[in-house]
């Protein structure tokens, strides 16, 4: 293995000294970049992106030729897991992903293929190694997945939900089905992300995106205890140096402090949360992750830089912070404007790092 | 006008002694009930029964019939003000509200209408009054409007909005023009409101239902600022009496104490918020409205029992409570359920207030 040119990623997820805060962005490989329209359009459809381990190594890379971001980020769908248990996922154009099948009684859930990662999810594991060459150690690469609730709502559901009516009943009413299918996904999940570190992941983010519909008492007996789970399953190190976690539950900002002692590294915030508050609330326990609101991205680049230093400020000296933004990057982004944030990062970040 | 036979709303609204806590439901007369949807079916559209003072009346007082509510809640729209001003609301089936015009210059500023309420939204004002009537002193009528963050959204977007592009822009990039925007709103809320006391609503509630979509700074300069600005030039009392003030804003729990500041009488609650918590947040500063999970109505009335059970021993002792689900009642709910839920709230309630 190479020696990484740049570890501020890894070394600001630890609390580790940087000189000055690390960038990446969720979904920085995506649909406002032209260039991955382009080759979105030659794979066919966004699963055969997904599965084609040089397309999903060429989108991956497309970000970092444009910004020097502080990281790469595996090309993969949250959902790989349930499809790989025979779910079969798919999306329609403008929809949202779908599943064919879905999980709503005890033999549903027997009748779900029982993963091996390496095996099931070879494509993804080829992938992050095609990828993890590509870079020759130029910057770290992030794995992830969905957690174990998010990949639930989507498979009891059936696809995206507004009010999540099929999968909170079945919490509610069935809570021992439901910790019986988020016990399988938390395995699962540790499995898959284990893979992930020995194909060569240096970093792991854990996507809990719908862990916020849920109400405080629920979150934590239906989200957090499982993230918690694959967190304490994890590889420490890979390589001798340890992989550091990242939980972000998108609208868990009142939550931060349970979310902070779920044993990762960090934690991701969405942009509700004032980030100099978020830090009072978690001292040192944990890095903090964000941001920005990505509708920012819609302003001038002026507006842009100014947003960027006031989150700056708002966290504060020292290290222990990742800039993000707060949620994935939209589609209809200009990609200069991704230029004036990810520069302002670069350039107003080091005083804090003196 | 009659005495009221039932005041606990507005007594509990005000911190004052009751007998059991007081409930309502978001969205009561709604979709859920075949007797609405047989009424809808009737009138038209759904602009055509908000502007049929009869039919108005008629779906209000359904869910009176069927269930024990302590209030009974203007039936109407959120966007019936921007509507008044020549946007054109008009709804597509499923779809959500959509406005034939939108405001996104000056220009389209300017070409706002000037509206006073008793003139250009008098349709409201005879609901308001025949509802009163029809009423007879059973229970307080509440009435209500959109906050002005949130009419904005649909004003400047032309309808519902994903990730609100259009209108944060705006607010980033031409932050005067959207003050211009929000204060003339502001104004036309509070004087809407002020008519809707004066035609007989005896507490009013703000929908704010996209306050949480913004940063925490951002939801202070354009959300809360002008929910403040309304609350202090609505009327204070109405026959005699105070005509408390809710303040709702979706997404909102982490702002709690600076939303209990704003001069609002109580603080609406989403379900993601847990109860107690809140109460210690806020003291004694305001009343709590809420907040189960609207998705609990889809499990069994033995589940939503248990969890009727679990808020109001949240909330704990004494008043300044009203119960309330966190978000409005969803189309598929059993109505069965609502009775077991009322029930529970009528049943359960009275050991907190001896």
């Amino acid at each position: 293995m190479t020696e990484l040119a740049n570890d501020r990623l890894l070394r600001a997820l630890l609390r580790q000294p940087v000189d000055r805060t690390p960038i990446w962005m969720m979904r920085q490989a995506g649909r406002y970049l032209p260039e991955y329209r382009a080759t979105r359009q030659h794979a066919g459809s966004f699963l055969d992106l997904c599965k084609n381990a040089e397309l999903a190594c060429e989108v991956t890379m497309q970000p970092l030729r444009r910004y020097p971001m502080d990281a790469a980020i595996l090309f993969s769908d949250i959902l790989t897991v349930p499809d790989a248990m025979g779910l079969g996922l798919y999306f329609e154009e403008g929809e949202g992903p779908r599943f064919r099948k879905t999980v709503r009684s005890e033999a549903d859930l027997q009748g779900l293929i029982d993963i091996k990662s390496d095996d099931h999810l070879g494509y993804v594991m080829n992938a992050v190694r095609t990828i993890r060459h590509e870079l020759n150690g130029s910057v770290p690469l992030i794995g992830f997945s969905g957690s174990p609730w998010t990949l639930a709502t989507y498979m009891v559901e059936g696809g995206s939900s507004k009010d999540f009516a099929r999968v909170k009943a079945m919490a509610y009413d069935k809570p021992e089905l439901m910790h019986q299918l988020l016990g399988l996904l938390a395995d699962a999940v540790a499995d898959y992300l284990a893979a992930q570190v020995r194909a060569g992941a240096q970093a792991l983010q854990i996507f809990d995106t719908w862990g916020g519909s849920l109400s405080a008492a629920a979150y934590q007996e239906f989200s957090l205890q499982y993230m918690q789970r694959i967190v304490a399953a994890l590889p420490e190190e890979a390589d001798g140096r340890t992989v550091p976690v990242i939980v972000f539950t998108k609208g868990g900002g009142q939550w931060l402090e349970t979310i902070a002692d779920c044993g990762a590294h960090a934690v991701g915030l969405d942009w509700t949360t004032d980030i100099g508050a978020a830090r009072s609330r978690v001292g040192d326990r944990v890095a903090l992750q964000g941001n920005m609101d990505p509708a920012m991205l819609y302003a001038t680049p002026q507006r842009i830089r100014e947003e960027v230093a006031t989150i700056l400020q708002g966290y504060g000296n020292g290290t222990g912070h990742v800039f993000n933004l707060g949620h994935g990057i939209t589609p209809g982004v200009n990609p200069d404007n991704v230029t004036a944030f990810v520069d302002a990062v670069h350039e107003l970040s080091p005083q804090y790092h003196q």
